[in-house]
């Protein structure tokens, strides 16, 4: 079976996190970010991010070495295009959690090859309670971030898909479904193709 | 939830009655069609075929009436628009069960609109031996199927997904995979047109 890249994006809030953290481990690898920030305590490197210095992270920029970068005030973050190949030697589908910017900027650069879902929530006072769940925001800090959101959903009708998540069952059965589906386009059923060598 | 339409089609024999059969009907109308041949034994007009008489026919095809037909020596079979007023009427998904070239026509008139669906058999052999099977059909005639088959199958790779049906279970499952990942696309969902709505 032919192995996939699934972008996955979405406002902040969402719980893209919790969705695609239950696809299975066996068949799906996580791309893992590289950064110049300092690692928190208990943060991997390799698991959580790459943790770069900003000259080598300025030597990958200037090879080419990244499908895409954002410099967010003095730090950088990016994801590397080797990610690819590390889940494609491991036979598994590439799952890339980026923000919305980061993700449409990836259409250009994977054309069809790369299946881009945009997970959004059920309504904005949805968002807006579970934000406030959170705990750790400000008011305004919540609110910035609900604008944000907005800015962000006017993207999404650009996606492949959208899932609802209002209830996170049912976001990850959409989620398997989208992934079926996907495994069935004529260009990439591998049985198919061979089906096909058959006759032509 | 936003109605769809679907076209199935496949080889003959490739079991595409048995799999289309397996959606419940309280969500999906199967298109009935016109002809103007006579009804067999036990067919009923409205069920198995809408029967008219050819001037009837001739009558519907001038007045633009029909998505698609064809003549096959004397008998004229056809597909009418209204069953997809038929379908939606009732908040039904529609199911068009159509041949190839058929529904190869039917993409310039539905555009994006519909999904289209090649049901192929997973080998030629396997698809001879189940011709085979069914024991009404000389050898030659089977041959004839066969090279229609690997003609069909070129115009697989020109659908929107292909499901290979080796086992009947595991084709539905795809099936109804595909049909929840369309529910999902962004210029269907009315629940994320809705939310949409709030923000512009």
């Amino acid at each position: 079976m032919e192995n996939l890249i699934f972008i996955i994006s979405g406002p902040s809030g969402v719980g893209k996190s919790s969705l695609v953290k239950k696809l299975p481990l066996r068949d799906f690898y996580f791309s893992v970010s590289h950064t110049t920030r300092t690692p928190r305590p208990g943060e991997v490197n390799g698991k959580d991010y790459y943790f770069v210095e900003e000259k080598a992270f300025l030597k990958m920029i200037e090879k080419g070495e990244f499908l895409e970068w954002v410099r967010v005030y003095q730090t950088y973050y990016g994801t590397a295009k080797s990610e690819i190949e590390k889940a494609f030697s491991q036979k598994k589908h590439l799952i890339l959690d980026i923000e919305v910017i980061g993700a449409t900027r990836l259409r250009s650069y994977f054309g069809k090859e790369a299946i881009f879902i945009f997970v959004v929530p059920p309504s904005l006072e949805e968002l807006k309670r579970r934000l406030k769940i959170r705990g750790t925001e400000t008011e305004e800090r919540i609110e910035e971030r609900l604008n944000r959101a907005k800015e962000e959903l006017r993207f999404a009708s650009w996606f492949d898909y959208v899932i609802i998540n209002e209830d996170l069952e049912k976001a990850y059965q959409s989620l398997q479904a989208i992934i079926e589906a996907e495994l069935n386009r004529p260009f990439r059923n591998s049985l198919f193709k061979k089906l096909l060598s058959q006759i032509i």
